[in-house]
């Protein structure tokens, strides 16, 4: 691990933040404010997923993506509910905190049987925005049934 | 949000207490003890749940529709395992916490498979008692496949 | 319970590591390196369950168990999630600490569906080895789907 990414000590109140971010950031996606979800995104935040051909970069293409899918699920009915946690949190040397956690998609048709939709691994790099709230800088988001980037990278030798 | 309620500074001693309250109560309920279950609810605390036609009301009233359904669970060879998760904890300037949460409910007969029951969010209002325990004064557990309270509420205009 | 293993004041510190404990654990298991895995065991760490006859003692035997359930998986393609949450917490005053968690195993196969494979309570101890970090000394799984060993225990009156 470079320098500049060295872990550093962990406090509780940090790891608390994260978890409570999380829920926040979860429940505002699930209750179909894309708007505000993308908001937990910096400005210049990217979201990478082994699902999309290439990276949503931008809060605002962010925003626009996750608009489109809370009005498809709105359509049919469909409740989602984004689990997050196995949080492990690694702070590093310049600030930023990267964390690498499992998630599970839920979802529920109106009268019909919750189900598990996807499991995933969510890589985050968090930034702290201005105001001192959290912010992710980079996601990447590698669903368990998909071939992962690294398996279908090229090779650089 | 009105000024009695406002959010407060979440420390992390709070957030952890809230964490543990909950697998201890949930455990509780898991392991079919109702009555020590129902003892995390305050004397007067209310559980509303959008799958009732009425909230009950008082700890002797919850004790005794919880002792119910771990009868029956007990009576079908049947085990529950509730999982509440991604928490947002609201500390409220009267001292009481609001916190809005995921659970789930699996469930798993002996020798058969574990299943996914149900999806919920549940919002709890929870205060401190005389002991300084977490004590839930009320409780809306909303299931994802049932229309919410909202849904069904007679319009007040 | 005995005076040597009286419950503790809970702090937010312990609260978290032993969350970011289980995050790092789990993922080593589930990244499939069974090595790294058994190390957060004790050397003479003991592994029970109800779905074994006997108990896997010592780190080594634990990490061969592992390596063969871990190519086992990459064999048919299958990734698990090991998810532990709920967690109860409960230092004791010989240093140790209990924790009583629900631990639910994911699978997803290469191109399929995500899907729950098994329920099950968690009952560990864990002490602190000589460079701080927490070791599991004993686990115990039960899964949700089997008698338990307190179920099928020969009586001793």
């Amino acid at each position: 691990m470079p320098v500049t990414a060295a872990s550093l000590d962990l406090t509780a109140d940090l790891y608390c933040q994260i978890q409570q971010f999380y829920a926040r950031q979860m429940q505002l996606l699930d209750d179909g404010d894309a708007g505000a979800w993308a908001g937990t995104f910096a400005p210049d935040g990217v979201f990478a997923a082994n699902a999309h051909p290439q990276p949503t970069r931008g809060r605002d293409a962010i925003a626009a993506a996750a608009r489109r899918a809370v009005d498809e699920l709105a359509a049919d009915g469909e409740t989602r509910r984004h689990w997050l946690g196995m949080l492990a949190v690694d702070p590093r040397s310049d600030g930023s905190i990267g964390v690498r956690s499992y998630a599970l998609i839920f979802q529920t048709r109106r009268g019909g049987q919750a189900a598990l939709r996807l499991s995933t691994v969510c890589d985050d790099v968090l930034v702290q925005g201005d105001a001192g709230d959290w912010l992710i800088r980079y996601r990447e988001v590698t669903r368990d049934d998909l071939p992962s980037a690294a398996d279908t990278a090229p090779r650089s030798s």
